[in-house]
């Protein structure tokens, strides 16, 4: 194991090495050494790549937002030259955690309604609390707040559906997070647009604008089956394929969903959404809990990817999505916090140890989603589930560099045995140290650098008194 | 209800100046002013009282580890002299957390074995580790490790059953936290004693050792019914009755035990237990998922105190315990991590959330276990679970001064709207900054002041060690 360990982290440095001669056409001459943005030296790399190798006393080389060499750190660690050395000997280095479901400026409505019905939740709180408070200058204040909270618990790729959704991504740029950001879709007027035809002309300007953006995919989101007619949902498919863009959407996450659309349409929701040519490699469905094996298996046939949402699926009775046996039809699933407002966090540690004890419960076997098969869903089937694999979720040179790095002997984690266990069973956001997004370091030490937390609280706590003072009126 | 409050506080506080004045039998002259040990200034309480009041800008004056004197903390401040003031403007200040049911040293044993069969996960890992390394010195330092988790989690109470029990109260009393502490009795010989009658020896000198103590309860811990023989388990509860002390036992935690006590008694488990005279309102029933209606009725006729483990029933999926009927049916109930190898953590803010989310789903209804019954759950609920709500559980003058200091302020609990949804959805056990035990401080802004952090991680690696050579023999 160990001498696999060397071999491959030789590979990686060869492989580099020769492909940065390449470049250069010859060896640097007067600063020797190949040149990086950032050293990550020392440190376990739990890297998440198709063989799972877990690298000790590891060694990562950034350069151009990429990860350009990655290895065993005695192997290499001398022929490098750096602008910016981050030391993260005793510590573990993980993929970046990707959460694939969240509706972030709600945030600002973390714990405004709880313990309610569903209907009573929606219809008595959050629409009126939106209908009166849900402005641009909102929506950037909550993508602020819940930026700097997924930074801190180590997430650093999300993907939301929301309105203003421009606004979410200039947002999420200036913080230096990934995010496939779509705009929502619905067939009632919102803060945002009027009609369905007015947000499919805005999804339109704003897929183009941000073609080519190194963090940004943006994106259209229909809400859902039940709120946006067939005819609205045929031309966002058409959309999407012409653009390249993805589609996020809500699929069979209430039975009374499941029940309503077959009836309407005689097929249960996503068999519909299929028949209408809705389904593709570029879906992205959030909750998919009322499937039926037919349905797990066109998922599979299209490559729609699913973001399983398991703590508001609780807290809202939803009820389970069919996890493993989506993983084992071979579908791509991540994990996703949803909005605040059901979870009321926006914490991928806490979904983790949730996914891996739920299934457990709901299947009645404790060997199932053991925890490195979580993990794998919280990093590489995430960014599966997103469509962009090609670019993150797992530490391998010519990847994206986005890198967290944590605490592995806080008292919460001491003592631990196995790494996957360790980090789904017993790591919490508290133990994130430092996160690396694209190659830019976000948060050094637990000190954000994108972002004014003092500022954001205070903002946030300002709508909070205005979100109440709406819904007294 | 402000002016509620306001009274409240001003019949608290008369109460205590005249008790105080009863006292010394004249008001003191030199120094004047009620004097405290420790005044904590500012902040909200959360009680947890009957009344459920909930005091904005109050005060706790605490005088030989007991709350002297409670209220609006501008009614009394001034009247104050205290030895220390801890500031807690800006912060909730809460009943210390109370987890109900614990192994505490098989917190050394964090992340063994996990994602297994439960019959594998104990025959080929729990008990071949336990057998190769249990001893007196192994449980004092994985007790050592697991208060000092504990305490930074905000628990301040906690209910254990392991081996070498006085070594564990030991451990207890010194850093300062109030235990009920069983020693095991089980059928099989284990580290401490090879006999059932050699424990129940054990137990007789443990109990009276540890009688009028402040902080420590010694008890009798029966490991389950199918583990120890019915005449052993009369001779537990004649000893319970005779010195007083409460008994802690598993119950029904699995269909098989179940099944199997049906089949060897012709009764279900607690009704077996009842028909032999066992149980009474000094037990204490871990677990408790597969009980019959009629059973929850026998749980609440004897006054059996009734401790839910979420987390760890969910990872051996062992099923659902009946919370939402035991608590309609007036039982007792209380919140337990279990032991960090079935969890992995012995962190209650966790546990809390998960409580109020997997009942939700379980019945369908996110009606279901609101924040505040679950966070009554955690506090005065635990205690009447494990029979002392008469010392601790909530904040009020008189009761043991077992309190906990939290921000409220963090990225995760921005914004709040109200208390009990920001402390059982939103808050972490690293928001956690003072505790105070029986009217110690324990531990102040983040800092342990009765146990070595360092030196305690340090010992906990050097067993992992250990652990990990003695299953490779």
């Amino acid at each position: 194991m160990e001498k696999l360990r060397s071999i491959t982290a030789l590979i990686l440095l060869l492989g580099v090495s020769l492909s940065a001669t390449a470049q250069t056409g010859k060896r640097p001459v007067r600063s020797p050494g190949f040149p990086v943005d950032v050293l990550i030296d020392g440190g376990t790399i739990i890297t998440m790549s198709k063989d799972r190798s877990v690298i000790e006393n590891g060694a990562i080389g950034i350069r151009n937002g990429k990860i350009a060499i990655m290895g065993s750190r005695n192997v290499f660690i001398k022929s490098i030259r750096a602008k910016q050395v981050i030391d993260a000997k005793g510590k573990f280095i993980i993929p970046g955690l990707i959460n694939t479901h969240t509706h972030v400026p709600m945030v600002l409505f973390r714990g405004i309604s709880d313990d309610l019905d569903l209907n009573d939740w929606l219809t008595r709180f959050i629409f009126p609390a939106e209908a009166k408070n849900v402005t641009e200058a909102f929506v950037r204040a909550g993508t602020r707040l819940g930026l700097a909270e997924m930074i801190r618990g180590g997430t650093t790729t999300y993907c939301d559906m929301y309105y203003f959704e421009d606004a979410i991504a200039e947002e999420t740029k200036k913080a230096g997070v990934r995010g496939v950001l779509g705009e929502t879709i619905i067939k009632f007027p919102v803060a945002d647009n009027k009609t369905p035809a007015e947000a499919i002309a805005y999804t339109e300007r704003f897929i183009k604008r941000w073609q080519g953006d190194p963090l940004i995919v943006a994106a259209a989101a229909p809400h859902a089956p039940y709120t946006v007619s067939t005819d609205d949902l045929r031309k966002i498919r058409e959309q999407s394929d012409r653009l390249g863009s993805p589609v996020i959407t809500h699929i069979a996450e209430t039975r009374k969903e499941r029940d309503d659309i077959l009836a309407e349409y005689g097929k249960t929701p996503a068999a519909y959404l299929d028949s209408i040519g809705f389904l593709s490699d570029r879906t992205i469905a959030a909750h998919s809990i009322w499937l039926t094996p037919e349905e797990i298996a066109i998922y599979r046939e299209r490559g729609v990817g699913s973001a399983h949402c398991p703590q508001s699926n609780m807290k809202l009775a939803s009820g389970v999505a069919p996890v493993p046996a989506m993983l084992a039809a071979g579908v791509a699933v991540g994990i996703g916090t949803d909005g605040a407002a059901s979870n009321n966090d926006l914490d991928m540690w806490d979904e983790l140890d949730t996914v891996a004890k739920l299934h457990k419960l709901n299947t009645g076997d404790p060997r199932t989603l053991p925890a490195e098969e979580v993990f794998a869903m919280a990093t590489i089937g995430g960014a599966r589930a997103l469509h962009i694999d090609d670019i993150t979720g797992s530490l391998e040179a010519g990847k994206r560099a986005d890198i967290v790095i944590l605490d592995n002997d806080s008292l919460n984690q001491t003592p631990f045995y196995n790494v996957y266990s360790s980090l789904v069973y017993s790591t919490k956001a508290a133990d994130v140290r430092t996160v690396i997004i694209n190659g830019r370091v976000v948060m050094l030490d637990r000190r954000l650098l994108t972002l004014n937390e003092n500022a954001i609280k205070t903002e946030a706590f300002r709508y909070r008194d205005q979100i109440l003072a709406s819904l007294n009126r």
